[in-house]
């Protein structure tokens, strides 16, 4: 036991606080590790150690922890005036400048924000958003929305069924099998050895399109990607994959949801990643995290003008649109995004996410060195080394030996953190990083990997 | 229109923001208020007007606006500790030190804290638990969940479903059909006239023992209840009612739900209203709004010993709780949720409540003179007034009308703001507010009525 002090945060928080992703046997001995302090790249316990953050608290810190211009920026936001009802015709300033900034950065014609307060209600409300459009137009029964496996998409009853990792519905119902069906994941690592990048595709779109097919393509509403996925595995596309899912997605009048919780706002080095690095136009695109750096929950859900045009025509005489959370265009959160996009650009941070990024992908491909390193793969500041048993077979080791929690505990003890998600290692620092500190982030690793060879 | 320069806030968001409850048919000629002041019971908007809050926000702001203790304790957090991952072994002090007050101080055992991001995400959580719960248990056809009619639970995918309120659901679909039943609200306004309270009570819970027979007790998992109904019309049940629905459940192995979204932290004079106002003891128990004054979105599910005691057993293997949102107890707005919990202790705001409260109800009663007043009713700092075209026979007046509108928008001349919900005007004003405010807010609406009775 870490405290036996019952009056202790580790104490409280381990009597009172359902945690998260948290296996309870070991929970309910050890508790948490707690942190009290962050600046910069930087996080501390209540132990006092500290640790280079490489994964940006949940990939959202881009801006770096604890700063001084974000806390100026909320506290004066609070004072001067910390919420009003959204609802009907009221707004509050910081929603509107920061509706115009997305709209003018957005790309295409999204010009159009629903606010929420993070990426599952974003992913939930673009869901509902759909649904209501293709009603409106009077095309009741399309209403199919197409996701993938391994995405990660949040979890709200909805979000959570949108997600594709199997390991997170362990023992929870389904809500949306009538609606919500999955595809394959574009795994490079997956993809058998003897098949080319472009016949992989092939696959993958031949496969979406097929389904598109069974289901019908007149009950077919929409399709949900992350231009990289995140939890699922920091999975890159094979070349030319987004683009062409969205050519089929036109071809059949169906909407492109581009899940940009993670990419958005600098992971990737761009604003927005799909149009930018993925060359297709989302109809629909949904952040949250870095567009404010997770100073205060926020998320957005982004619409174009067509969708708009038809979502904005009442349904019936005096009707209304009928649908908003309380926290919708928090004033607060929305200074929180205006003063971090501000950071962002001053400091030329999509830049040094492209250089940095750059020179961590590179360096980083070291690590395929090692005998239990199976792959090494990312791009911008996200990065996933897989550990296997296997190098030629890809065989997972087995799930006891818990190889990804060993290789966290070791880089934890060397002051730097990863994100082990199974027997995967998961990177994203905050894009403030240098070269530097992704050599020690990467050498860390290495060492600690290379304890567990043996 | 009121700003034609297109740098303006207001045309910022007419253009760009989706606005919540909104008629854009004259939303896209009129635009939005925008609110850009706030301060203790009054908010100001960009153009001048200074106008006494009677709705704090959105039923959330108890404390009163833009108070420096809050923009200090949340600046003082921000630059300690903004954010870190609240995941696996992970957590922080804010988180803890809040879990344990809410343990100490919510009714019975509910004695572990779930948090999420407001009302709709907490509620869509407390489904997601019975489910999990009953699933851990073996019991796995026991998942209907029964609500109410002109509940509101919020506006996640599921918690619209849960939310009775029809004009809240035109043209969106349903999700949760399968699992989801509706039985009347508790509404003393809409009970016949020769019917007691106490038969009518009766009628109440043999309709909830009826469906559970009709939907087979082995099937039904939990009733979800607000207190006393918020947006649904700030319906009080009949004396005796939660009590007896609560037996209901007790008797066939349900869970009983308290959405205390709205009457927790004050608003009823008490920190939760289920156990101390109505002698029932929830299994789990949900707030948001108040719990930081709608400073910092944030929302709780709090879930007794015994569901803890399940849902904390692994569903496998290395079973984890694989369910949990990137904002889980963000540490600015458990900061917030705690400087708001001692503001409202070192002012003594939950009797103020209570005083003020007995005055305003008192008062406000002389609103029943008015001939198109139908109900005036409520408790604590929470009411609604309806406005009917007949007294006698209760009638509405034709949409068209848009009476509830005419009378926000006198009252809003007048200097006062209050909710219209259709032809029903809702009050629910800051927690610190004096009599002579209430005063003002009933003379007031006293005189916009009036008006309108010609």
């Amino acid at each position: 036991m870490k405290n036996p002090d019952a009056n202790s945060a580790w104490a409280k928080d381990r009597d009172h606080v359902l945690h998260p992703y948290t296996d309870f046997t070991t929970f309910k001995e050890e508790g948490s590790q707690v942190i009290e302090g962050a600046k910069g790249m930087y996080v501390t316990d209540t132990e006092g150690r500290r640790l280079l953050d490489g994964i940006a608290g949940l990939w959202c810190v881009n801006v770096g922890h604890g700063r001084r211009e974000m806390a100026d920026a909320i506290s004066e936001q609070v004072l001067k005036m910390q919420y009003y009802n959204p609802f009907g015709h009221s707004s509050n300033v910081p929603a509107a400048e920061l509706g115009y900034w997305l709209a003018s950065h957005a790309p295409g014609n999204l010009n159009h924000v629903y606010y929420t307060t993070g990426g599952s209600t974003a992913n939930d409300a673009a869901i509902r958003l759909v649904h209501y459009y293709f009603t409106m137009k009077g095309q009741h029964r399309k209403k199919k929305i197409i996701s993938r496996n391994d995405a990660y998409h949040g979890a709200t009853y909805v979000a959570a069924e949108l997600t594709g990792i199997q390991a997170t519905k362990n023992s929870f119902d389904k809500v949306g099998e009538h609606f919500i069906n999955h595809v394959s994941a574009a795994n490079m690592y997956a993809k058998p050895d003897d098949m080319s990048e472009d016949a992989y595709c092939d696959f993958l779109v031949a496969e979406f399109e097929n389904r598109i097919q069974q289901l019908g393509p007149d009950n077919c509403a929409a399709f949900i990607a992350e231009p990289i996925m995140g939890a699922g595995g920091v999975l890159v596309a094979p070349k030319g994959y987004h683009r062409r899912m969205w050519e089929v997605c036109k071809r059949h009048d169906m909407l492109y949801i581009a899940d940009e919780v993670v990419t958005a706002f600098g992971r990737l080095g761009e604003w927005f990643a799909s149009e930018a690095l993925f060359d297709y136009q989302p109809d629909i695109l949904v952040s949250a995290k870095g567009v404010t750096s997770g100073y205060i929950p926020l998320g957005i859900t982004m619409i174009s003008d067509e969708i708009y045009e038809v979502i904005s025509r009442p349904q019936c005489e005096g009707g209304v649109f009928s649908m908003g959370l309380t926290y919708f265009g928090h004033p607060v959160a929305c200074t929180a995004a205006l003063k971090n996009i501000e950071i962002i650009e001053n400091e030329g941070l999509l830049q040094n996410a492209r250089d940095v990024g750059a020179h961590f992908q590179q360096t980083a491909q070291a690590l395929k060195e090692l005998p239990i390193v199976g792959d090494v793969r990312g791009y911008g500041l996200m990065m996933a080394v897989d550990l296997v048993a296997d190098k030629a077979t890809k065989a997972s080791f087995p799930v006891t030996t818990g190889m990804g929690g060993k290789v966290f505990k070791k880089c934890v003890e060397s002051g730097v953190i990863v994100r082990p998600v199974g027997d995967r290692i998961v990177l994203s620092p905050p894009i403030i990083i240098n070269k530097e500190e992704c050599d020690t982030i990467v050498s860390t690793l290495e060492s600690a990997i290379g304890n567990e060879c043996g």
